[in-house]
């Protein structure tokens, strides 16, 4: 294993100090915990948007911070739920008042530390909601789930709800908005290669020097099917297909779409990617309303990519071109 | 070799159609040229802003058309100048009566082509300014070029020079900031591993499973020293300490910092090199004015990093900080 590291148990803290030494003027650390939050945080008289899931992801979940994302975000260690307590500790620190919504993953970790956390936080009186996110259409249980795994569809859900808060919408309209996203959003990957944890220094699983694996998950979890490589664009259309048939889709609907990378896909390769997804929307009569490409939701050096579409209505169109402004994403009025 | 790619002699063709078809408000592409430009190009009374060079560095050149930045980007083959041609057509779409800035990493390839478009140009009676960037600091020559390499300093030329350019000074001015960042940054590399050309389809060089590659080119061209592999910590020191001897700053100077990842390195190692580089900064008496992290000029999926370091001045400051709206760059006001 060669990595940019040192330790492999300090990994996370390390990374954590280093984004904070990239944004410090927008981020800061909880003591003695791994979560971010906005240097503001509370804002007084706005839900509090947090998220959280193991690290690996990056720039999930700490890149999303800021105005009209998320307020706060727990880092766990690599490929690992961060506790209940380092969780209820951040949706305490993002309550200005009115509540705080979690969006979390569905992974049994992650669901079963949140729900813990939510309880201890509002025994302190802290209003707490909760969205669950599990949009990837590849598999119905899976390794390190009951149900549907959430992958980069997560990302259009810190859009939307955060937009909604930043408008000053109550709790209810905020967790109402992010379950619009989850039942409008559909994403399937696939890998070339496994990811390597900094802990473990081998690959998680082995894939041949000619073989892909489609439906993979963001931990390097089983896919559908391990098969013979293929060109980018049989790819893409296999990634669409499978989407497309989960939304069913009217003619004409509008979407967004987000050709993700793994983390060890160069940028070309995402491009090329969308050129065929594209193609594909028009032939499916689909209007793409907007397009993203690039490293959303990642899988330490991963390579592969996810296709995710989202169909939007006007409310959803509106809360996306707010303004954001994040390490990760920055959208401008 | 596996990669999302279709047949390696369409990848850069079917990438430039993939950037538009994420960006139609944005970009357009010139008929039958592998040239983006900014699709309102040439801007009636603005200096227009240029570059172009081998493909594989996404998201340089392309990703960085737009508002406040470039006006046009030329993209050769993987690894490969772009024609005179080519950029002639490129410098005379985006002439808006006042001239063009021509941003040149130094090698020697794209300095002779763009040398002859900028003649070809003149011809037509369009003024061409030239600005050769040669920040690496790692070699006096290499293997393709005479002089220091050009790397991702680059991209603080395109910001600063973009920003006169759209604060309307005319091109002698816009080239006297260009010539203001080429003095004062600096840039060194290493590489985990060797990225892989889509047409060679096999590592460019060889790295064995305990060695890394210290002061390397963006297209795997040998670097200074090979290695037995370090930690994030050493290793951010031997570049920082690299470039810090170039430029010999004084004392309280204030700089901005890249953390550039090479293509195939994860975000979450990135963060980690910066967590040391902030701390050298503060150790070398240094005032961080802004920090960098991420992909900025790749080579594929290459794993490894870059770190620049670039010296300011109230004016300098003021052209980064002006707006830009690009792809692969966002700076809000």
């Amino acid at each position: 294993m060669k990595k940019l590291i040192n330790e492999p148990e300090d990994v996370v803290d390390e990374m954590l100090d280093g984004m904070v030494a990239a944004y410090p003027d927008r981020l800061r650390r909880l003591d003695d915990a791994e979560v971010l939050v906005r240097k503001d945080a509370p804002i007084d008289g706005k839900v509090g948007i947090v998220s959280g899931g193991g690290s690996g992801h990056e720039p999930t979940h700490g890149g999303y911070i800021g105005e009209g994302m998320l307020d706060g975000a727990a880092a766990g260690e690599v490929f690992t739920s961060p506790t209940a307590d380092q969780l209820e500790s951040m949706i305490e620190a993002c309550d200005g008042g009115e509540g705080v919504l979690c969006v979390v993953k569905n992974y049994e970790g992650d669901v079963m530390n949140f729900d813990t956390a939510a309880e201890m936080a509002e025994m302190q009186d802290v209003e707490v909601s909760q969205v669950v996110v599990n949009d990837d259409v590849a598999v119905q249980d899976s390794l390190y789930t009951t149900g549907r795994r959430g992958v980069a569809g997560t990302i259009l859900v810190h859009k939307a709800a955060g937009a909604k808060a930043a408008d000053g919408a109550d709790l209810e309209e905020v967790t109402r908005v992010a379950e619009k996203v989850v039942d409008n959003v559909g994403t399937m990957g696939m890998a070339l290669t496994s990811c390597i944890t900094p802990d473990k220094g081998e690959p998680t699983f082995d894939l041949g020097a000619d073989e892909i694996e489609l439906g993979i998950g963001i931990h390097g979890e089983p896919g559908t099917e391990r098969t013979e490589k293929a060109s980018a664009d049989e790819i893409t259309e296999h990634l669409t297909e499978q989407v497309l048939e989960d939304l069913e889709l009217d003619d004409g609907q509008e979407v967004l779409t987000i050709v993700n990378g793994m983390g060890g896909t160069p940028l070309m390769e995402l491009f090329v990617v969308n050129n065929r997804l594209q193609e594909l929307m028009d032939e499916h009569g689909l209007e793409t309303w907007d397009a993203w490409v690039g490293d959303y939701m990642t899988s330490l050096d991963m390579e592969g990519a996810s296709i995710t579409v989202c169909a939007l209505d006007d409310e959803l169109k509106e809360l996306l071109l707010a303004p954001a402004d994040t390490p990760g994403l920055t959208v401008t009025e």
